[in-house]
């Protein structure tokens, strides 16, 4: 059992719903093996401003339905340099903080492995971004109610689309991942999606708006913020010069999909993998990212769990055509 | 009592949450007092195509909670003409309609008018939109559950606001009316709201938000479609320029705004103008539009209900500089 | 003006959402006048305990759109008696409160009327329930959030009752009050309801639930808490002896009703009120509740607020018959 | 390749959200491979009284986001005996339906796996049930979609015991399964969960009632229906007689957790085991239930299926209790 005496945890890039879930699973796991715990503000910013403060069970009373992080995130230039990531090691040192829990998505792993080179000291990471693009855990946390608060929305779309027979481009997150635009794509019976993990056929989208145009209804095309024709604005804007009688509309559903209440699922695992980081720590590891693959608890290098070469299951693809004809 | 049969009844304009109660209302109502019930799907736009079908107390089963409009709606240049209008007429008479409800804003309702002066065919409006300006009623059918639609998403984006300390520029519907981004400012706990009826003073909001920025924490500005500035994404230009140091983000919220399940009180809006609309008809009143003023039911002439000179009450105003200090 | 220097508040009676909007109204109202704000927690029996705290501008950041009360709220039984009440003011005076700001139900007034009579320091009220019976005041902080948790809850029985073809008898709060049956029985389509005001007549329910029988389809009854046939499982029983071929089942909502986040309109009411409490105690204004009646501001005194003869618009009972036919 | 025909499609035994998206992907992959569907509704009942209609496209238009099932369900003691069984394939025959797909839990499958035995014709089943507890399924059609209502109603019961500072026992579905109390109960921060998988220690729940009782807040105790100590109610009155100074109160969430939207996952998981049922059926299986486990389609014979032997994982166990402290 690895010697660890204070935990410091953090959040950091963009935040994702889950967050506080997950760090109240790490603050109160470490109190019952009888850790102290040191919370971070705003991720690297607040470890090299020695922005560090003392928790205990009461801190995280009450948030694990908190959309958000209470621990705040930000970005920070400074930690990229090794004078940086020198001070904010300093700052630990001085709180005694001998381990370290980092909940976010590759840009604070990769972070976290430069940090974890340079200095002795154990980081577990965990899986917190709603673009579901890490290698080492099915979900991450915050997917599942990204894709909630998606279909919600496009529910809501439907409904004004169904009343006006429109078309309707919706453009959902993911940076360069396609996997919040899969499941949602599906789910909304929407007639295509366009993604970055596949080159988009434009002529394909046009045959298959034109085949549903007989009967007058509503459709859907999901896509992606990253995908390769431009994002919605874009794709409307071809639509409606090669369609000028559809009544195409557009709408960015933007930064509602980073917020909200955790979804059951996002907040059991966070749960989760908040109790197996500690544990792990304990355990022995260091440089991983603790995730949930196939129902049981995973440790995955960061140098492969931010390769997120997440595949797309052509089944998925498969099924919106066969369910939107 | 006016010798009426059989009473047709559309959905015209911008469709909002509370339509499909209204519908439900018309025709449960009239059923109830033996008179028949003609559909017309897409507005004017199917008056003059003649796509007009029987309704009974099945055809509305189970729509109450159901957003948009099963009888659809739809554009009508067409209507706009004297040949038009004369059609749309010929087909009335060919179906036996004899009056007629009109579900919509003060575009259905101009067009009601024109329509009620070269024939003779009493027509009662439901005011049917999200952007509450119709004179003649305290609330329109759906603006409530509008305004529940942008909390709800303005809650989300302050979550990751709140993470980041960032200043969120969120755009809400309206037309050219403030009054859904004037109670969401204030539910919402925003620091301003620009609106078209107030002359937008940018110093002031630039001299607000800088008074804010001692303490880091989120903000939010509510920014109505219509307001002279030039909508969320110039006011995010402009604020970007001014305060290079903030970290702002736009969101045009869109058309889930049009969208969802009603609220409890738009069905009970809904049910309540839909049941005065007939006994209003049978009762002999005619170019009128049936509004809830101050709990009771009241008839406003369409002439005056689409004058639209909604006040702003400026207690709010003063209320939101209060509060959001 | 009064010579009002440090405001007391606090929550009393039942929680109900938007009770934390309206703490947060009246605690930045009061620093916007240069007030000092001292909170008292659990209500009167904090009061009498010393359980008082200054409150500033980040005691009440972030919480408009949290559901229950930060302030919390307990029953007193000594703040009923003349030496639980001297106490409490004993404590006021020693955190130098000179005015209070009491947000709850008639049990809350009719406290603080007393305690107004017995020692001199003014008291406002705010109408903090959900069971919107309180005189002075259209709408009560919470009842909007509640009549739409109710139809959530209710559209999710829908779903299932129409699976099943089954009635279902639901059981909604109000205590002797049926208002929140009244809209939610509109809103939900309901074959019924029935509430304390109206004796009940169970062979015209029998009646209604006889014709609706020839379509088998679903059913929903509901009954308010306090009505006199004892409650919804009672009814239930009487239904399923008179019915044995029915599919009947019983739902009673229960707390949901008192919690979630606050609806638009709720958030724009407690703000307002708030608001308007502060102003009013600066203004002379005692011993009297402060609503919003037809869009204004109405200070009511406790006496005629507490009386709660709200009565039900028979309207509103015709309105459901016919719709549910 | 089997010859296959004519799908008969129907939902059997309790209701639950996303049998609509089942229902959806069952008749359009069916059409995308040129096979007809007949529908069939109320279960079993309705095979036997020859309520079977033909489906098309259009049947199941905009149904993937609606609770309930379109086709309802309904229970059958005559499909128990032989000639109820005979009765129904001679529909079956009528109609050339030479396929069935079952969507339910238990109950539906050893219904079909009887008449697969009797009469050729193959069945293939989707589980569609909220309790999750059928083999060969990670997730049920429904548990997502409930385990959410869940959480949602007891953020809002967890609202108003903060308030008041009271313990809530509340109660879910689950029938003789503790899967929807395991995971909304860590979802949930309740202090204990009972269910029926183990034997229900009362003394080690009031010892960890009491050590929580020095820090006066909320708790919350999950009770699934089917747990040995009696219930909600049963544990709510022995928790009251064992500490009278509680405020102690009970909630049933009852059939509000059946009904609803789909969630994301639901549609999704309804879509693929939709479209693996008809793929299925074409590439010859017969009595299997089509579930997903680890991510893949995947087949089991529905005497494994109805076993149910579902294990409650012991972390989860662990999990609550370390996190409740």
């Amino acid at each position: 059992m690895a010697q660890i005496k204070n935990v410091g945890v953090y959040t950091s890039g963009g935040d994702s719903p889950g967050m506080n879930a997950a760090i109240r699973a790490v603050v109160r796991t470490a109190l019952y093996y009888n850790l102290e715990v040191t919370g971070i503000r705003r991720g690297y910013e607040g470890m090299i401003n020695g922005d560090l403060f003392p928790m205990d069970r009461k801190s995280v009373a009450n948030i694990i339905q908190r959309g958000g992080t209470i621990l705040k995130t930000a970005r920070s230039e400074q930690f990229k340099t090794v004078e940086g990531r020198q001070q904010a090691y300093d700052n630990l040192k001085k709180h005694k903080v001998d381990a370290l829990v980092a909940i976010g998505g590759d840009g604070t792993f990769t972070g976290a492995k430069a940090f974890g080179k340079e200095h002795d000291i154990p980081v577990v990471g965990l899986p917190g971004t709603i673009d579901n693009d890490l290698i080492g855990t099915d979900f991450t946390i915050g997917y599942d109610t990204a894709i909630n608060t998606v279909i919600d929305a496009v529910d809501k779309i439907r409904d004004t689309a169904e009343s006006h027979d429109r078309l309707f481009i919706v453009e959902v997150m993911g940076r360069d991942s396609g996997l919040i635009a899969l499941r949602t794509g599906i789910a909304a019976g929407a007639e295509a999606i366009l993604i970055p993990e596949t080159k988009t056929d434009l002529n394909a989208l046009y045959h298959k708006l034109e085949q549903g145009r007989r009967d007058k209804s509503s459709k859907i095309v999901i896509v992606a913020e990253g995908e390769d024709a431009g994002g919605a604005f874009e794709v409307g804007r071809l639509i409606k010069d090669r369609f000028p009688n559809y009544d195409t509309r557009v709408s960015v559903l933007g930064h509602i999909q980073r917020g909200g209440r955790p979804s059951c699922q996002d907040r059991v695992l966070a749960s989760r993998v908040g109790v197996a980081a500690i544990e792990g720590l304990l355990a022995g590891h260091r440089n991983e990212m603790v995730g949930i693959i196939n129902g049981e608890v995973a440790f995955t290098p960061f140098e492969n769990a931010i390769k997120h070469f997440v595949e797309i299951n052509p089944n998925f693809l498969k099924i919106m055509d066969i369910l939107s004809l």
